[in-house]
This record gives C-alpha cells, sequence and structure tokens, in this order.
C-alpha cells in the first residue's frame, strides 16, 4: 500500500486525477489487466485495461438501471441473459426480482470472477445464487449457438473501444441476441459518453436500430464513469419502456438506492439537442 | 498564447486536467480574480476565482434550467429580477418569453460584465436588450431595500463556497427576497454539488425550508462544473413545479438546445437514496 494518483482520461484533453491510498492488486489475466485500487472519494474500484469498471461509491446506480429499467418494462420476465458482468453486481439486482426463474450469466474472464470474489464480495456473492448459472465462455459464440430463449439480455461489458469487447458492439452480435429472444423480448446495454464519445454512441445506436424496431435511450450518472449522465440503450420488438407494464409490481417489493418508477420515466427524457437524432 | 493545464478540484481528493490552447485574460476586480481560458473541450471559459462559471460548450444547459423552469411553472411572470449572472447568459434565456415586461438585473463587479462583453458577446449582448436594466450593487442590499415586486427572482451568483457570495446563501437574504416576490412568485437558484458537496446543499436546502413553503430540488448535467448533475432549488409560496400552468405557452414559442417539457419534469426526479431528505 502506497499513496498514489490513479490517472483517467476523459477525453484526448480531459484527466482525471483521483488522489488513492494504493493499489491492492494488480494482475494481468488471459484478456486484460485487471487492478483493484483503493480510492478516497471512490472507495475501491475494479480497474480493466486502465479504464474504471466500477467503484463501490456508484456501483449501485449504474447496475440498478441496467437491470431494473428492462425488468420493470417487462410483464412476466422469467429467463435472464447477462453477458460479461462478472462482478456480479448486474446479477445481484436480477436476483431481487423474486419471479425471475433462471440467470445464465456469460463471462469471457474467470480471473474478473475470482479477483470480484476477494475484493468485492458483496456483488460477488450474487454468483453462488441457486437461480444464477455462471458459463466461462465467449458470449458471442453462446448466443449464436444458444437454443435458450430469454426474456431479457442484458450486456455489461467493458466499452467499445476495448479490442476485446468490439464485437459485442455489433450487428452480427445483436442479430443473434434479437434471435435469443422471445417474441416480448427486451435487451438493453451500456453504450457510453453521450458528451466526449459521441460518434461512438450514435455508431452503436444506428447499429441496434438495424436490428431492434424499438430502441431507446436512456441516461443516469456514473460519476466516476465520465462528466456527464451514461448512457444505455433499451431495445424490443415492440415494448416501450413507458408501457409501465412492470411498474405495479414495483410497490417496494424490495430496496433500491437509485431505482425508482420517477427515475425509470426520467431517465427517457432527452435535452431538445439529443432527441433528433435519439429519438425514434 | 500558450499551451497549458486547466486543473481545478472536483473535491480535495479529485482534481480534473483541462488541455487549454491559453489564457485570454486575466485581472482582478474589486471583488475577484477573473480569468478567460481557451480550452480545447469546452470552448472559452469564464473563470472567477479559479472556479469555471461558465463555458461555451455547456453554458446553455445551465442557463436554461435556471431560467426556464421557473419562468414555465408561473402562470404570468411580468417582472424579473435576476441576482449576479454578470455574463448576460440567464438574461438571454428571460427575455425569449415574450411576456416578460423587465427585468432587473443586480450585479456587484461591472468588470463581470465588461469581461462578458469583451470576450461572451453572445451571451452579454442581451444587457443591452431595452427590457433589461443593470443596477451594479449588492443584490443583499438592494432586495432589502427593494420597493418592486418580482414574479420571479433568479439567484445566478457564484458558488456558496466563495467568500463574497455566502451573504447570498443565507436565511436574512433569502426572506428578503421572498418579501420582494409576489403572492404567486417562484425564486430559483443554483446550489450545488449533491455527490461531493452534499452537506452544503442539504444545508443551503435547509435554509431555503425555513423560508420558503414549497422547496424542490431539481438538477441537470453542467459537465464543466463536476461529476454529478448540478442542483438547482426551486421555491415558491404555493406553486408546484408539475403544476405546468406555463407549458402550455412551450408550443415552440422560441427554441431551446437543452429545456424542453419532458427534461422539466424528468429534472424533478429524484433518486431512492436522494427522495428521504429532499423530498416535501
Amino acid at each position: 500500500m502506497f499513496p498514489y494518483i490513479f490517472r483517467y482520461e476523459i477525453s484526448p484533453h480531459i484527466c482525471v486525477h483521483l488522489e488513492c491510498k494504493g493499489v491492492l492488486h494488480s494482475s494481468q489475466s488471459d484478456f486484460q489487466k485487471i487492478e483493484v485500487v483503493e480510492s478516497l472519494d471512490f472507495g475501491r474500484m475494479l480497474v480493466l485495461d486502465g479504464v474504471i469498471n466500477l467503484t463501490e461509491r456508484d456501483e449501485f446506480i449504474y447496475h440498478e438501471m441496467l437491470a431494473h429499467v428492462p425488468l420493470f418494462s417487462h410483464p412476466d420476465p422469467l429467463q435472464i441473459l447477462i453477458v460479461g458482468g462478472g462482478d456480479g453486481g448486474t446479477a445481484r439486482e436480477v436476483i431481487k426480482h423474486e419471479g425471475i426463474v433462471s440467470i445464465q450469466q456469460v463471462e469471457i474472464d474467470k480471473e474478473v470472477i475470482a479477483i470480484s470474489k476477494k475484493f468485492f464480495p458483496s456483488l460477488s456473492a450474487s454468483l453462488d445464487h441457486p437461480k444464477v448459472n455462471v458459463l466461462l465462455s465467449d458470449a458471442i459464440q453462446y448466443v449464436r449457438q444458444s437454443k435458450q430463449k430469454f426474456d431479457i439480455i442484458l450486456i455489461d461489458s467493458t466499452d467499445p473501444a476495448i479490442d476485446q469487447s468490439e464485437g459485442l458492439f455489433a450487428v452480427p452480435f445483436y442479430k443473434d441476441c434479437r434471435n435469443a429472444l422471445k417474441e416480448k423480448g427486451i435487451l438493453a446495454a451500456q453504450i457510453g459518453d453521450l458528451f466526449f464519445e459521441k460518434d461512438l454512441v450514435t455508431d452503436i445506436f444506428d447499429k441496434l436500430k438495424e436490428v431492434f424496431p424499438v430502441v431507446r435511450l436512456f441516461r443516469a450518472p456514473v460519476p466516476s464513469y465520465t462528466l456527464v449522465p451514461y448512457s444505455f440503450a433499451f431495445c424490443s420488438t415492440a415494448i416501450q419502456p413507458e408501457m409501465e407494464l412492470g411498474l405495479s409490481r414495483f410497490s417496494k417489493i424490495f430496496q433500491t438506492r437509485y431505482y425508482n418508477e420517477q427515475i425509470h420515466k426520467a431517465s427517457f427524457a432527452l435535452p431538445e439537442h439529443l432527441k433528433m437524432e435519439f429519438e425514434n
């Protein structure tokens, strides 16, 4: 343990310097560099290839929004597929929905799971839940070959700018996902920063539109990621997030820290300068 | 002009480094240090005592939200008081409402106006509008002594952490503002960062609650200010921002880049962890 500054780029011209207590872990897996860093303001952080993947302080915002927005938009979600998400944070939120029958998680990097079990036990505990089945495999291949159909697919990957994730932001993968969804299925994915990486997000959004009739943008601020609300995509064949099919179930069956009915609706409100581009 | 890094603290443990082309202006007025800096990602920035006051790239978000949220919540706003706002950005938004009869602006620092006229003419042009009357004076004294009554008071000051602004975040000033408002009047104010300065924002919010029966929090991301959506307070004796008295007027009478009806409503949605504290 030694005090040091963790630096990360928000854009090529903006760098954030975080004061840290030290690096708790550093290793190279078959897929990426994995670090665990103890920061003063965000607490413990999981860093993959130099990019903050989650922090103790604000991971609840990201995981609650990625899981609950699609799950509460669906009338009766039973089978869930999580792509990536080896830390367990997304699964932790999904299992709060008691009606869920099974969660298939496909994570390519077993080291992420092992390190999360050691350093982020409150997230990774979900992976040992009886409804969760973890497969160590490439999700692109898995989805292409899968015969199982899902109500919800959650894409909890690293950023599209990172090489190994590139195939998870491509039309062939999205087509396979659509095939792996039931008729009323919903796909949700994290898609990036709309202020400093707007071209990248727009490109992903356009690819999703090639595959899904309904593609909607929703946002939530995750302060350790970037300076603006982070973007997610909500995709389906017909269901819109305002149909509130599931929200009637949200009568405090379980506790959340970020998500609620008003936030669900508000997360889809787009400022005037984004409406033309991102509203269908 | 020389390339350099502009540094600003988000918290005592987080520092943002912005790559800049150079400093266009630097001077010391009777009240504060005033700088104009040309940054690569945010364009030209007005910096007061080392703190970013506005940037060309995102000032529209701050000024549209501070002005239009209260103005569209009021059935018939006629007389407006702007406290501070020497750059003219808030006045620029207010004069878009054609029904406005007069805008009284009270700015303590004439240098801010002079420098804005030189470096930010698209903002400061509003100060020459026939409906706008600029008074160079201390707003605390002005409001205490004013016999005029206003429909809307907009507090567009520097941060409460800055000495000269302290009196603008205090109960006596808020009481004088309430006295200076007509019966259906609304006050809106910028109140800070709810993630890294939560105690400060909570304290201001509590002071407003001592004076106004309705005090509501609304938020908008201003990326050059901090990592999370920036907080504003909406205060009135009875009017709630969802009453939509004025929103029917918002049928594209004028152009905005951030504000619209959905954003108006969404800006008041609070995450679960803030609801208990900030919802009346």
